[in-house]
């Protein structure tokens, strides 16, 4: 029998989606399950996106460009323009989700053995695009203690090499929701000029910043033109995750004309989704202000609620919508698969995802989950109430 | 400034699309163009899966499952099924096209270093995809003489080092349209279960055989079973291209959880394009049966066309809808660039693929060209007509 890849067999699994047989045994056995594991919204997808969508009239459903509708392009640089952000359309290519801008991004800029520094935690699937593409990550531990804000620049200076071809950023952070301040980011930009690197910054959650607070992209830098790379998605903005669209935008000519070629080879992104992404654009603004009234009030729900149960700690997010909390066990990966397995309450559970695969460095956030406040109220306050209980009980029972 | 990858310069374009701004100058200057460049073919897509995507009932367009919907895995099942071949729902994950299952298999079963061997010409993007992965392809000529048969097995057996991960073939062939009897895919199979070898075999033209011949799957030799990586894409069955969903196919269960971890890092395939292609499989055996009679005529009209042009030599398709031509040039790439600069018949000229971008051998086919014959009768003709008045022309002049 031929044997599968090295690569293959170090890809990570997803933390997020290994806990899933898991749950499928669960809900075999009548159990409902409350999802705070995945970042899936409930929220409703723009009705003019949906529409866009039911009234198309193709006739041959050709391949578009392979940096996506000119038409979308023109639009969407109109939407980043309208937060001051300088783009045009042909700094931008459209892609299939921002998991494909992540590949090509990673693929215009590293080689194998390349190193890209990242602050952990950090999207655990940054882990396998950079297995997939040979890429080391270099983390650097962010904290708890201070809702996990950048880590000091000195931390970064260290572990730069002559491998090192990026830092990367989620900004807001997924899973801290963490929102990086101007000044963060400035000597964020200092340093790569600095050093020559890349500033790769994953900005899908960019819609959302709660409390007034205002988010500051790696695009608003004008001295950091040619070293800035932003990712975007349509998934969360619009509640699009099964579009699958999202996009590489880059002042930097080279890295555009490189990431064709990646694109070209693909062909194109898929055209329903860019036609309900294009007609996204029209969704009116009192949709986001009660998105984010929505989310704000969820995650004012989710922290009081975790601050109260004894032993849990949260770092309080000022965007995306996720958390890291910290629980009085030794091992979140066995207390989420008891969740499933061992534990129930009125024949109801919660799914989390445990947080040690959003870290790079081994035996990290042993202890810490992520949750998702993508939930109704309702079912915000049962799944609180019953990570609750079911902490009292793991508690008696180990 | 920041430098890019070595893999991104090494990155090839697009030898379809690297026309492109000829043929946009050309556009610009009001001239028509028959575009034979690229396999985008006119045929509608089906109703009954352009009306599936209108009749959507989507309130919030979420991720699906990272191996696709489980309804279209199980209905995409018995289509093979009904083609006799073994495979199962679980055999597959529903990708973006069948670029993406080329990927997922190439990261699946090599490292950067690794050797796949392919027989040329071959589908250009070939190339990109190996060039991603880091993987070296070694080519075995195949020869118009013949119109492309496989190349006698000897040939591949000296090209099989201790790096060598996989055979790859495209059955029925683009660029060459050639279909590979049971004989050759036995022989094939023989060689790969001797040297432990994957068959990775992209069989999106599967439909596209003439002349009453049979296709043969790879999927179709039990013996093979974990050697087999099957390719497939909706994109020319349903004329729906832009839909980008394909999938891959093993009965190898260690290639299909390896694939599933690139998958889940993808997250998922695109949804709308998902229910599309799930409806397209409701698609009337008789619209299959018109769309082989139309591309039949077509190659008749286009092969006796091209035959009949003086010092035009042209392998005959027995399958998908390409052919490839020998022309009285020298080089086909600065032919197809002057049709698109400097002729012009009745304001009209037609755009090929210079053939020489699907070899991997450098200096090799510079005087082919891929033909797609995807266009109408009267399109085609006047197509052919333009290329024996444009030699003429290009003859004198050079």
């Amino acid at each position: 029998m031929p044997k599968i890849s090295h690569k293959g067999q170090q890809m990570p699994e997803s933390p997020i989606r290994k806990l899933v047989p898991f749950a499928e045994a669960a809900t075999r056995k009548g159990r409902k399950i409350y999802q705070l594991n995945i970042g899936q919204p409930d929220i409703k997808t723009p009705e003019v996106a949906l529409d866009a969508v039911r009234n198309h009239d193709i006739e041959v459903l050709s391949y578009s460009h392979s940096a996506g509708f000119e038409s979308y392009r023109e639009k969407l640089a109109g939407y980043y323009q309208r937060s001051n952000l300088p783009v045009e359309k042909d700094d931008i290519i459209i892609t299939t989700g921002g998991s494909e801008a992540l590949l090509f991004a990673m693929g215009s800029i590293t080689d194998p053995g390349d190193e890209v520094i990242i602050p952990e935690p950090f999207y655990a699937n940054y882990n396998g695009f950079a297995t997939a593409s040979g890429v080391t990550i270099k983390p650097i531990q962010a904290s708890i203690e201070n809702n996990f804000a950048l880590p000091p620049i000195a931390e970064f200076e260290k572990l730069i090499t002559d491998k090192t071809k990026a830092i990367l950023l989620c900004n807001p952070g997924n899973p801290t929701g963490y929102l990086y301040t101007k000044e963060e980011v400035k000597q964020l930009a200092d340093l790569a000029l600095k050093h020559d690197l890349f500033v790769l910054s994953d900005e899908v959650y960019r819609e959302f910043a709660y409390d007034g607070a205002q988010h500051h992209s790696i695009m608003s830098l004008p001295e950091l033109a040619n070293n800035a790379i932003m990712v975007d998605s349509v998934s969360k903005r619009y509640s699009m995750c099964g579009a699958r669209v999202g996009c590489l935008v880059s002042k930097n000519k080279e890295v555009i004309a490189t990431a064709m070629k990646f694109a070209q080879a693909r062909l194109s992104p898929p055209t329903f989704a860019q036609i309900a992404s294009e007609a996204a654009l029209d969704t009116p603004q009192s949709y986001f202000d009660d998105v984010i009234e929505q989310y704000t009030f969820r995650r004012n729900l989710l922290v009081e609620g975790l601050e109260k149960i004894e032993g849990v700690k949260v770092a309080k997010p000022k965007g995306a919508f996720y958390c890291i909390a910290e629980l009085p066990v030794e091992n979140a990966d066995d207390f989420a698969k008891w969740l499933l397995e061992s534990f129930e309450d009125g024949n109801e559970t919660i799914m989390v995802a445990p947080a040690a695969g959003f870290y790079s460095t081994p035996n990290t956030g042993l202890n810490q989950v992520r949750i998702a406040y993508v939930l109704k109220k309702e079912d915000l306050e049962r799944s609180i109430e019953i990570l609750e209980k079911a902490l009292k009980q793991y508690k008696q029972e180990n």
